[in-house]
């Protein structure tokens, strides 16, 4: 009965292709599955278009750039680069596991990934591109029209598949088998007396309330800065920037603690490079718990069981342009 | 008895491993050899360097940014962006086969490519960085530092292990049977007509003059318009800037033609966007010869026969930096 119970919370949450409820401990954070490939030719066709800087104006930036496969997902800067060195306005989130987030954005201002990957190519401070432009593109290359109409059935592209197949590629980068999991389903030599009693304390001390889950966070909205305010020069206003409703100003999308030790900086802003003062603040601030050195080496310890096998990617080759394919404009 | 003069002519070329004399049709252009691996920790060390933006300034720019292994080795933009987007003065090469080049850049002013590897990072213009700066990152990164022990036996880091590996990396970048190969090697039915013909107008009007051996260039600098004066903004001098003869001004480094199908846009200033336009260019400019627009198709797909077997990259996963490891600073 519980089992059905907690199948019924987690199939809510949407979440419940990540579970086996049967075998895992029973902890406010449940294992990741590894990803099945049901479709290898859209997962395929998704790759090339995630790698393919020109679904930007210059040629240059790819989804990859951003969301970089050898880095956790991410950029590991501050706030990205965009078209003509623009500074982005916000820490770039690690696409891996992207798909076990209930949203997608700091803000939530998209509801799935197809929604989430046709933003950057439009927006003129990243990819600097345009919808119908990125489709000019692909449909002069013959072998993506060939791919497309394999997957789809239709050699008239739009953004719809383009998304789409971006969004399925997503779906496919989950980490699982970090050393964590293998504790969650019941191997106790895993992990050492130091990462388990950082767990404990993660756990015991209410960090867990909304990092929680299989995606250790992208399950709500929190305020950045409960207790204390959290002091940045960055002007994102968060949720709020959505709802246009003044209580979620400076709320934001709890971010997940997967694969954390690879996808620093940290927070919204991007201000903080290490663990420790991530740990140190994010106490402070949220819970208002000022944990010891030797807590938060532990809580440190326990955050790094959360890597998990980084997706294999073989990089794509992708088709050459064709005589008639708009060139990119790297420089005005 | 000829067999081993031309082993001796080869070797003299440095092309020697690349080609076995006994099999291959007698032509003025030879099939490549795969790469055997002989030190894979070493070839996998210098694939993470080539993929690790943290050589640059900005964290945002590796190798792999203006030499992408998803688009022919090169970034197909007509000259490259730099740190802070600064616009590249020239086209980028090809890094595919580029071992089996006699030097380095347009100009050659690299005899090696561990040479070369050590050029951009420290140009201004290009990845922004120091050698120094650029070891102080890589020395602090403890998973690095055990790398660089297994393959060098050091523990203190200096900017020749790190070129040697990137260049032994580079090595392994090469792309062997393609169709023309297979011709090569004797098997009659694997070019159409049109590509033979192609190649025999190639052969026998005098582009085989520059573009001969294992790479189709790469062996000779030769002079950007022989016949007729080519006509640029792009400020580049060629091989004077190297040697300060007046006579070498102009002179640039023959480009191989291999993959040339995906190297586009084309010449030292990245000014032609397709391979017709190529083809009559050089025609008319090197040769003094206006190629029908029949010629002109043939060569062209004989150019396409040239494509060989693009190298499997597995993306590597890079080591996160450390706590003490300097950041990037992509804005000023």
């Amino acid at each position: 009965m519980f089992t059905l119970r907690l199948s019924a919370v987690l199939l809510s949450m949407g979440l419940v292709a990540s579970v086996s409820a049967q075998s895992v401990r029973n902890e406010p954070v449940q294992p990741i599955a590894p990803y099945e490939v049901t479709d290898p030719a859209k997962v395929e066709l998704g790759k090339k278009l995630f790698f393919d800087p020109r679904l930007s104006k210059s040629g240059f930036i790819s989804c990859n750039s951003c969301h970089n496969m050898s880095m956790g997902g991410s950029d590991n800067i501050k706030t990205s680069i965009g078209d003509r060195w623009q500074q982005g306005p916000i820490n770039s989130p690690t696409v891996l596991n992207s798909s076990l987030n209930l949203t997608q954005f700091w803000d939530g201002r998209a509801d799935t990934l197809k929604d989430q990957a046709g933003g950057p190519i439009a927006n003129p401070m990243e990819m600097g591109f345009t919808h119908e432009l990125a489709i000019e593109v692909l449909q002069s290359i013959p072998q993506y029209v060939e791919e497309f109409k394999t997957v789809y059935g239709t050699e008239e592209l739009t953004i719809d598949e383009v998304t789409d197949a971006i969004a399925v590629f997503e779906e496919s980068l989950v980490t699982p088998n970090a050393r964590f999991d293998l504790w969650l389903k019941g191997d106790d030599n895993v992990l050492t007396d130091q990462e388990l009693e950082g767990y404990m304390l993660f756990r015991n001390n209410g960090c867990v309330a909304c990092h929680n889950g299989v995606n250790l966070g992208g399950s709500s909205f929190q305020k950045m800065g409960v207790v204390e305010p959290y002091q940045t020069d960055n002007p994102a206003e968060g949720r709020s920037a959505v709802t246009g409703v003044d209580a979620d100003r400076f709320n934001f999308k709890v971010p997940t603690l997967r694969n954390v030790e690879l996808t620093y900086p940290y927070f919204h802003d991007g201000a903080v490079d290490t663990l420790t003062e991530a740990v140190d603040i994010m106490g402070r601030l949220q819970l208002g718990r000022h944990f010891t050195d030797e807590e938060n080496a532990n809580i440190v310890a326990f955050l790094k069981t959360l890597t998990g096998d980084q997706p294999q990617i073989i990089l794509p080759i992708l088709p050459p342009s064709h005589d008639d394919t708009p060139r990119p404009i790297p420089f005005d």
